[in-house]
């Protein structure tokens, strides 16, 4: 299902452990409708390769059996401020991703930074995403609210938490995809020198 | 059904583009019931007149109809991240409203920076108005996720953003509304020197 | 019900106003599986003994009815931020705290600064608490979206902003109470330098 488009690796980053073999490139293009996404996995355990990575692949299969998506980054990175941070600036300004989906690190653990790593790197908050799948996944467990994650656009490129388990990833996936087209279009949308000229 | 107070147009910002005829001022007395308000909409179309802005004048028919209040100052500005920072800061600093309603640019488009504008403003931050706003949208559309809206306090006038369509601004009112006359009380109670005077 | 472990009192900082002479502590044993709690009341009118502390006692009687915890601070200190600040910093770093609950200026008055005494403390954001508190007492009462309540993590210790008044203290505490154990106990997970040993 995937489409091959490059097979050129981007190692952009040191910090891309565990990185899988197979790798996207749809070069900067952004007139296709198809959208290019990057699914970060953030597991100490899995990074050292002590347990396997369960919602990484949960999220690949969910979105491109749902959505016209190409997972052009994939990557398996500690519980590590920096790792994180670097690799979702990495992966918003150079690889043109326009989506990149997290999952792990969101709670309350002490290693758990991904919230804040993503904070250091969005520019504009998207807090009604993260919202909107907290109280979905609240319907189902009250533990729903121990999540922190957060969601928010950085350049064109929007970042979205997801929780660590694959149930609560499946859940909260399914909260947020069916928006994912529409949000794209509008990152998509060009910033004109003649202020005016887009649609409102 | 606007009570004209004062003719007196407060032209505080060289910004205030598309600037109405009608301006009002209560000037300071903060002792009347009435609510000052003011009703921003921030549009690149509408500012260059390319489009009526139908939000502004929708949210001055659904307060002045529903509450006490008057309209003080109304403008249609581009999306500009230091224009709306300034009208605001102008509006909240030196007009005495107590209440800003923005309307506009608070979804995913590149210029869309109206909640980043605002966040730059405020001294302390009401994210309760805006979860209940798009807990209400949701129901009726998941779309309602991608707006990132705030609202917050400064000083003594609150600000509150509304999204950009007519649709969607009449929801996201009939959801404050009713709390908005109990906020303004509140807002308006005097820091006295000696703290303990006040209904906590 | 209360259990006596020492009589020994902490005071910390001088801005515990109206220290109440029950003092508890548990001292630094984490392996303990009952939760040391803190109960902070900020309000200006019951620091200066105008008004007795309902909401403080409340919380005291509600958790530890309802969970295995020890009331190890309690205080009573005005509205104002540094002390605010002073006391979160003091009770989360020197006191070995699970958890901080607050009561009170989480509201629109001109004092009201918890939230923002709060953040200043915080170095992990918690929203999802939050959330699901104003979200259950907007079932209750449109004037739920007035709390700015703000909860996050500042090491080992948990801070919880609730309401002034009694009756939303005892709705807020109601969403909450059940997940604070496991909260807890994640954040006493030990960070452990060969990082991967952990529970994700």
């Amino acid at each position: 299902m995937l489409p091959v488009l490059s097979l050129k690796t981007h190692l952009t980053t040191r910090q891309d452990w565990c990185i899988t073999p197979l790798q996207f490139s749809l070069g900067r293009d952004r007139t296709l409708s198809r959208m290019n996404i990057g699914v970060l996995t953030i597991s100490d355990r899995s990074a050292q390769g002590e347990r396997a990575d369960a919602s990484g692949p949960l999220i690949i299969d969910f979105i491109t059996g749902r959505l016209s998506a190409v997972i052009a980054r994939q990557a398996v990175i500690p519980d590590e401020f920096e790792t994180i941070r670097d690799t979702l600036t990495a992966w918003a300004d150079q690889d043109d991703l326009d989506v990149i989906l997290t999952t792990g690190g969101t709670g309350f653990a002490p290693r758990d930074v991904t919230p804040e790593a993503t904070r250091a790197v969005i520019q504009r908050e998207a807090p009604g995403m993260v919202e909107a799948m907290r109280a979905a996944s609240l319907a189902v467990t009250p533990h729903a609210m121990l999540s922190r994650a957060v969601a928010g656009i950085r350049g064109r490129t929007l970042i979205i938490n997801l929780p660590g388990s694959p149930k609560a990833v499946r859940e909260n996936l399914a909260v947020i995809v069916s928006v994912l087209p529409h949000a794209v279009q509008l990152l998509r949308d060009k910033p004109s020198a003649e202020a005016g000229h887009r649609l409102a």
